[in-house]
């Protein structure tokens, strides 16, 4: 696969809600980094991280609308959309990542926490 | 010049805190998106919002980090730093960038408006 193919399949298994098939491309290693908020290492923690959130939605729509990949780095523009609680919570993101041997070793989404946060009612 | 040379001279222009040769860059529709805060069009409307703060800042010294480039399309993950009162404030930001002609059509930061406004002191 390609490093874009790579974070394609992973956000593919996230729309699917399918954290384990998600985590199954990335690295030991690898650095989760929502910038806001910090970074994670490795497969558990972001299962750790991700799952509460990935399963308490009935459904995940990452909209990419635009990705551009050069060697190893992937970047992606997108609209993070989950469906809580009967409405949809939309957070503009822009990922950089990085796809070495088929593995995902580093995952950075920017955004605006507060514009999350806004609409968590949090 | 290739988009990314484009963006490249664009954000020189900014580091020489020249936002005139900066805005030479930039076609007549172009679209300044800071995401948190909303878009403006058209280069008198980004020298408005950009002169002000880069005229206040001893220097500016904007890091990019990663840059990819594929078609008309350049992203980059910066560190965007101002010297402001003798101290620096420093962003992480994500930008979305798109130039045709020579001249950036858009421009599309993505950052956390609270990291931003916290070193602001407001």
């Amino acid at each position: 696969m390609t490093p874009a193919e790579t974070v394609d399949a992973f956000i593919g298994a996230i729309e699917r809600k399918d954290v384990e098939a998600a985590v199954a491309l990335v690295a030991d290693d690898c650095e989760y980094d929502n910038v806001p908020m910090g970074a994670v290492v490795g497969p558990r923690a972001i299962v750790d991280l991700l799952g509460p959130m990935i399963g308490s939605c009935r459904e995940v729509d990452w909209v990419v609308r635009r990705q551009v990949a050069q060697g190893a780095v992937v970047m992606n523009e997108r609209l993070d959309r989950f469906s809580l609680d009967g409405r949809w919570v939309e957070v503009p993101v822009c990922g950089v990542w990085e796809v070495v041997d088929d593995k995902i070793r580093l995952w950075r989404d920017y955004f605006d926490l507060q514009t999350f946060r806004s609409q968590m009612g949090g």
